[in-house]
């Protein structure tokens, strides 16, 4: 049977954390998760793009969107510089920012644009996923900052919490939460975005090598669901007081 | 009840058809699905990228890979050039990359580098999809025309078919192969890539508006399975004595 | 003497096609001349250049511009994309714009721009004449769309027809409408622009190897001419009772 | 009848002179005609592009090519630095570099590269023309530099001289060589490039606002020779012992 | 008198400290001066740049380079990522570059090059220098991870210690260390790098608003002289039993 | 003792000159010392950046900027074209940019932006103190050129002249203004920019291999004073009955 090269058991995650107050400045989270270190930060900019501007007859929206790099530093062999995110990159920022829309209500921002910033200072596996889990407790915090100054305070602009988990496959087992060694050597690759609430945000799925049935599809959703679980209890015990909903 | 702009089943696909021999050359197939046209071409060439290159002991593997582009009249508004893929190209490019690989042996190939050039001429709905189902069939001719080249000529570098399609939720109702104007209001969005046995390839599913739960996944991605399966055959009386397995 | 690859006349221009009505909308040709296929498109949009703004006493004056690229996969030997448009392509499109512009009255247009997108779908030589020849007929497709939009319906944008055609001398020989392969062989290649009525609106000629004389110079506009013409007659033909003129 | 601005009469050139010995260096020539000033330089790198190189059989052929550009403090009005060349440059750098390459052996010169680096300090009409004829001097120049290390001394990589000169059609006249406000108002516009022995290497001519027949086009040609049969005497001066034929 | 806005002596440094040990790996330091963090890391290249290449009589010299960018999120105001370093990080990145190669022996290190990634996580002023003091303590952590593969372990690459500071005047009074509020609104702007000796390797001095005179740079610069001891006496704390001179 | 190679004294600058009237505008001067010529030109544009604009109550403030580049022909072995400043220009051209502005008054501009172009046409080292040194001359013509339509006319926007030069250290030897085979073999560089009035505006010292003490400051300090001074003449020379103060 499959044995995890750090001993977890199958359907564990790794020991993970979103430690606030970063730069004395709200909206700034470092989210870790075994060796993987994300910095997540949510930024209010008091402009929209061009496309999102209103009309007299419809008040501009507001917009929230991703961008995600990783250090050359955060990866054992320095990783360039490059001139634009490169592909995937590119993928990985569209994705954080759709997860975090799929809960967000651009009206009751008003006419405003939130950037999430995820700069991956370590990487170890999984950076995406905790991307996603750690820029939620940093929305929330952004959000709470500027509550007096939404168009209606009592509309708090998101519906409910998001966040995220890997499954793969290795050696022919399903297992949750892959470190880099793991997600080097997996079979199939799927990322997993899912409410507090329990339903599915995104589910993105690859069969690296393995072309996959309906009956294994069902394990890894069950594990990754579990893993979601677990995640929005600590984005809650981190937040605490300043949970929104 | 969910009525379809062009009068469609809510489990029917548009006629699909895979054109073979423009330009006289193999490996070029202008596939479409309704309205939507994509010219799918594979070409060779023989050299791989510096990091698949062999060593003494280990001879170079052969690599695949994908580029996308809209034409600028490909949709009713002209989409201006851009210097590099967008973010949603460079997401797509790597889609159909990833799907054609997950069946494909890069040691049967040898030293030879596979690019599949998805050119969309026009666009109503389910491009990236069809990219996927077309460049399948213009790979099949391309291995077809260098196959006395290859290493091993009675290994085909393809271990299966691959197909795809779109399914989607509008007005709280799953349908299959969405069009433009059914994709811009749809609140889930799905792409599934499937094998001709059926297995899944990608799963890519975003709630754009609505979270969504398993049975209603379940329902999905059954409505994928039978379109997946629907366009295999047709790939398969498209190659007719050319369909290589 | 020189005997050509396809058995043509010195003077025999290859067979040409303008096909209308590609993807259901007006200023979609796809011209063939022999294997060279280009995709002409003419594409509006309601505004112009910052320069081309009009004032209180002069109201803003249209704009007409063309873009040129090849795919990937017209080639034989597959041509990478590029960030921009190279020496040639930029070379190219600033000809096919300096050539629908010698006919048009940008002040009939009104305060829009006209995109003329040709993109190679295949190349065998004269891809350049080919899409001037086709983007006319786009070009007056599309005109005639908007005609009740015009300033004055009844005061047309263009003055002419133009059609383009190369000739060059290969083996010491004058020859009309180079293929490939002896465009790649050719001493002195020329392309010439011509409207309707017969006269020059362009003419480049390059002597590659052998700097040529005023008695080559009068045979090879001789020979531009013939082909201009017919290529007027199959324009004409094409356009029907969309003729403006 | 047409006065020209300075005087000149129709088929009169502007003063025109080729400064050497600029930079204590060879190959660095001023070239004035007018107001117009260009730095033509030709500079050898012991080297040739990747696609010239030799093989066992065949040995490498040298290569030349040309850049041009204009100071930002050259117009009157300062042109800001582009990242790359824009499109007049690109159209102009390619002229200049089949103009000389149009007398050029490239085996005569051996596996090395001749960059032909036109830098216009001031403009006033007519650079791209005086940077071909400039160029020759500053290239002859380099070329006698280098004389003895070409594979064979005795056989000079030039076959003759070549020169430039515009004309036009201001006010339905034809006149030589204009400056910038004859130009910005020219119906036609042309430019000549011609051997000392008086042949044509390259026409482009481009109908502004009047297409133009064939004899309007011979008094531009018999203008053009006139002007480059001038040029070339003085080309031979500057020259004086270094004159290479 | 000039009273400073965090209460601190004319002459007297923020705390500063030197935190080894992040990411498990060598090489990689959170410098940290106030509310300025830097994460500074030296990475090792098992190559040289084409023109460090040895020859067979000359062996490889090793190279050192450095980088340096702001996080979008290490300002209170946003900074939007950028394609390429801009002015000011390039003149930053190059300077810090130039203060470690001033103690630095390329022959020493072997055909290798360092990259110090300077990333700032949160600035408030002195972000430059603080990256030079920070860089140091990560190359010597790096180096003696590597010491064992020099070409002579017992010849170390680095000659002394550099560390640096910023003064400048503000209210017509010279101070040292400035944060950002003091740095926005000085008169003179000056930078010092110094070896550990206490000999000079950088002077970087800007009047922006008041040339000054000799007495004045003699105050700057023993002002600065105090600063670069204290932080070279925190460079050998940090470092301790890995202190390498 | 050290000998130059030209036979200077050690403290002795190279001929220094400034000739106007280039290209009949005025702001435009060739500078040269020795074999280094520059072309420095000054123009102005009736517009501010962004951030300058002014408010209703505060009126928009001048801007003053530099650019830099080197021609491909200015150094013996070509360099090559790049398509934005490399990291050595873009250090130049905000050293330039810095050193006028510090004698500068915005606001006594008005809403207007001067670019100051220097190209180099010829590099035999300091060229980035003579671009300093001319741009001023070019930068008092360009105003006096514009005189009459300043805000105040009486109000001049310089308070004093700038004139730099280098100083260095070869073979242990301070030295003034080195040509270029004494910097790239000098052991310390320095570049250092003053007022008329004799204070400093920028000292740029860097120790390349040798780091240098107090006393060896203060003689590249004199040095530099030295050669400042006799420039701020020759630049009052050339200026005559226009210099401003």
């Amino acid at each position: 049977m499959y044995s995890r090269p750090d001993g977890r058991a199958l359907d564990q995650t790794r020991p993970i954390s979103f430690k606030r107050g970063f730069a004395n400045a709200p909206g700034r989270v470092i989210a870790s998760a075994g060796d993987t270190v994300v910095l997540c930060a949510a930024s209010v900019a008091d402009e929209v793009p061009e496309w999102r501007k209103g009309t007299a007859d419809a008040p501009a929206k507001g917009w929230l969107t991703a961008e995600y790099r990783m250090l050359p530093s955060s990866v054992a062999r320095r990783k360039p510089r490059q001139d634009r995110p490169d592909g995937r990159a590119t993928e990985i920022q569209r994705l954080i920012g759709r997860s975090l829309r799929a809960v967000f209500d651009p009206e009751k921002l008003g006419p405003r644009t939130i950037y999430l910033d995820c700069d991956v200072l370590q990487a170890d596996g999984g950076t995406r996923t905790l991307a996603i889990s750690g820029a939620f407790v940093a929305l929330v915090e952004t959000l709470n900052a500027i509550r007096d100054q939404l168009p209606d305070p009592s509309a708090y602009p998101l519906r409910d919490s998001v966040s995220a988990i890997s499954v793969g496959l290795v050696q022919e087992t399903p297992i949750l939460d892959l470190c880099y060694v793991e997600d080097s050597s997996a079979d199939v690759d799927m990322n997993v975005v899912a409410t507090g609430e329990g339903k599915f945000v995104e589910i993105q799925g690859t069969a690296e090598r393995s072309p996959f049935d309906d009956e294994r599809l069902a394990r890894f959703l069950a594990l990754a669901k579990k893993g979601c679980a677990e995640i929005a209890s600590l984005q809650r015990e981190a937040l605490a007081d300043d949970w929104p909903f």
